[in-house]
């Protein structure tokens, strides 16, 4: 096909202007309407991309010549926009996180093979050349065995009342480390802190297990001074530091670390070794259009997306686990 | 009294040689001898200070005419060395940790009562200005109520096999936040990982709960690209960070917050709150000086050290209560 | 009036796209033709904001319903298109610089006056909240009296051919230093470095003085390794450090100074102060958005542009007593 | 020989203490007596060191054991004092500047050579495993050709009243620039701003012309909020920051370059190209114990010192220059 694919976006809120804008960048896609349940914001994609807007996303999948919808809605609405939306037969794209259940999660994914449709989830980082550049140091094992890592997103930011720091935040750092790890967590624990609203934690720390005791943790919070989305990869050879938020040197290859030196039977130390300090020049395309274009071209090529339904539903399993071992004060909780 | 107290100092290795400088460089104090297991660490001592040394620090306890000793020597021998120190009358100043165990360290501050002898712990951060300031900004509650406190304490450094990151680095994080927070915690849970040495924890992660809701976090490793000492307390008014690697700007405040907007009756919304960021001059005084300085003058003066026995202790409870946690896989375990 | 002000732009290679961007997101604009001699590069304001294209700019000038043209084309042109646009009657807001000598800048403003239009240069820092502060902190005499300011504005980014690093970069150092110091150079002597294309300074070391012994230095080059847009600015009382791509901490306000210490008659001793660190909060809006809103706003309400035809000429008399400067070795040329 | 080197240090003020700490650290040195002539300051070397101390330095001369002297007193007073350790038969390490003329500088070289004696200037940089980096990297044309090269040494630090920031402060960045450049520059610039005492300038901007068009700028301050010490070398195929405060990354050797692309006759192009950022590990050893270390070994296996007389002659004839051109307005003046 040649024409445009034609996008709807249902939710303008803090994340659906990113979506309009990269969709409306895109030489191959249109984005044709706009649906937010707040109609003030809705002059501003009026205005900006000329899409037809609606209160009522219902309107908007009613229209057949939309091929596509980008749901950015509160994750509480995540599930019955998307099954309406595959039911209608629109390819969809969901901002994280896929759904609230692991249950829900399925039920989608289902419809979308019966509906033969395109079912994405909006797991930006996996679309991210820096994160591509560290799955394949851990593959290739440039970095040695890995031992750990450990993962900090924080901000005082968007500060949310109906899902906790754990399915806001961390479905980012979950996701990065299944794609980075090539392996689902065997066992999580979380603890977290709540102080804003009830019930609703701002703060989480998150300890995961993977196969071969590698040990992961996360630290989200929106409760936080500084912005911070730091991830460090400990290996045995190598280290890797990614911090997302520096412009010059995203990521940081040291080449370091700690190795036994002595006789082979009785006494030995532990040796320290510290070298050069590596910079790659990664590809700087924004990861939020890799996102939508790989959307895009998966409807018009037929292809499964890289953050298909499985790869959110895996997320999924993780974040409830984590929240059952919340609720059970960061008892060590079994992903089945 | 006016001259000098003498000092002897047990052990050379990573630290002593800090602690010799520092008792040197003191104009009420004099570095009379040092001991050390391994004699090629003896030259540097005796060219330097012209220490008298000993390979047996037993030696050096037997000199009538010293004071006081330091003791530097590795963890699991601390409590034999202190005990004999103040059995012959010495007032002594030891490494954190103060010992392996509580029932150690109360059998210490029970000989040192007994001998009525100056006993202290270096938990150099309590001697530390930017602390002090933390402390007096919490107390003050100029930050507000505190909500909780996070460090990261990490570096590829020295790496230890006696004693695991818990033992060896954490107890910097516990003291200042017992110091900070003028609390103990009522629980701690932990989770590490074991690369190096069999039954080794290279890292962990240990969670606190304070009274009050305070949640704390500390992240120690011995295993991490780079050196980071930093540590957060957000409170509902404000927020620090405390980088003590940072040379300009130790200690920033946050002008920060979210609280609830809205109507007393239904729907609130959370807002956030964004200000100036303020940066205060410290005392630029070396921290192992004032401590150094401080061992000295509670000597001189018969005073109790800020970081005395029982500070030690309350440390090691935590320490212990945590390495628990450690090897019943991160349960929760309450500090009796 | 209450329809949008009709505005076309000429030139859509480097900068173009970004007044592109911040026109179309006004409210009370609206962007409706851009032009550009490669027509390879219309492609995208057709798309992204529905405008019509020319490759001609005079089809575009044509146009009897524009109000107003944004022109970002090289400098060598600005003075020829920019007189055409007035001369049909538009309102005209130029790239820096406003022309490529005082003589064709004076023409502009004649041109502008007689024709009763608005005449802006788009000198951006002097719309940026950041500069704003640092002229009220001086203004103030908040920072006691100005000593120096230095200026440092470097990246590998734009290498021109036609213009060099003076005229291409440093107009925005000179814009901010006579806004922020209130005064006109009273001499200039300007050194470059030749090394790319020939003729074209690729980098220039630059120095002004200005009245009451105020000294200003400026480094701008294209040729430099790392992004760097900082400017530094010593009172006696207080220093602040301007730097524009530190995100969290564009300006720091230095409790800082040097003063005479000792006796009125005979011997003094310079001492050093060394206080708090105050980074103010500033208004976030972006500088683009601003300038772009306030030449509509002008349009709009008859109002004189705070970076006027007179406000570019300024900058142009200092280059062109720089490029003197630069011919002639590096001599002081005084600004008439 | 196998007895240490006796070396004899005249005066402790701001830089003397640091001379002092590694020669005593050094195994094959011993630091036999201090001189000052502010009496209060000499409790501190006795003490620490067991120093003889005088309040005259012709005392320390006058004492036939020592076989050397290192000076750190003002500037000033460099020239008489090494001249008359050299008449004494001491070998002599002269703070920077070695004196503060070339013909003073001339005469030291005579005596030192008729005395047989090793005269050697505190260029510390020349000492510095980073700068040795450069040097290579600069000599190998792994940067490929260097086009020009800048350096910020600037903090608010040890302000002076008898010399300027010129003479006090760029004496290293000339240092580093001859030996990196290996050349002398041809000729210089300099502009300087007088703020706290009459005719001292604390401020200083110098241009400097290397052959092959090599262009360096240097700017020192010792009034200044923050400390940097950066310089930056561009070359046609890298370019180097070098960052003397960073603890992590000294050195960056960034692969950036710009180059002509297009056909050979008629138009081209400019173009930027961007690659991978490398962080060497270096040798970690301190510059000033290498320094240290390295007058001792030339005194004990007679040899020469890489920063000899004529190493701080040449520098001399450089701020020579420099102090006519600030006194002649920034005027370009030949170095002869």
């Amino acid at each position: 096909m040649t024409t445009p694919t034609r996008i709807g976006l249902i939710g303008y809120g803090y994340w659906g202007p990113n979506l309009a804008r990269n969709f409306h960048a895109l030489a191959n896609a249109q984005l044709v309407a706009v649906a937010d349940a707040d109609p003030k914001r809705l002059d501003e994609p009026a205005r900006l991309y000329h899409a037809r807007t609606h209160a009522d996303y219902r309107e908007l999948l009613a229209d057949p010549t939309l091929d596509a919808v980008a749901i950015s809605t509160p994750a509480r609405t995540h599930f019955d926009i998307a099954r309406e939306a595959l039911n209608q037969g629109k390819h969809v794209l969901v901002e994280k996180p896929l759904a609230m259940s692991s249950a829900e999660a399925r039920a989608l994914i289902e419809i979308a093979a019966e509906k033969q449709r395109v079912l994405m989830v909006g797991h930006t980082f996996e679309h991210n050349p820096a994160v591509w550049k560290i799955r394949e140091l851990v593959e290739s094992r440039t970095i040695g065995e890995v031992f750990y890592v450990y993962s900090n997103r924080v901000n005082l930011g968007r500060v949310q009342r109906d899902i906790n720091a754990l399915w806001s935040i961390a479905p980012h750092d979950i996701s990065i480390l299944i794609y980075v790890l090539d392996a689902m967590p065997l066992a999580v624990s979380a603890r977290g802190g709540t102080y804003l609203s009830d019930n609703v934690e701002d703060v989480v720390f998150v300890t995961l297990t993977f196969p071969n005791q590698v040990l992961a943790h996360v630290h989200a919070s929106w409760l936080d001074p500084s912005k911070t989305r730091q991830m460090t990869i400990v290996g045995s050879q190598k280290m890797i530091v990614y911090d997302d938020v520096d412009a010059e040197a995203k990521l940081r290859i040291y080449d370091k670390g700690a190795y036994k030196h002595g006789a082979e039977y009785g006494e030995f130390q532990i040796k320290v070794r510290s070298g050069d300090i590596f910079i790659p020049k990664l590809d700087s395309s924004e990861p939020l259009r890799n996102e939508c274009a790989h959307f895009v071209e998966c409807i018009r090529e037929g292809k499964r997306p890289r953050t298909d339904g499985e790869n959110g539903l895996r997320v999924i399993r993780v974040l409830e686990a984590a929240q059952e071992s919340l609720a059970r004060n960061g008892a060590t909780v079994r992903i089945v």
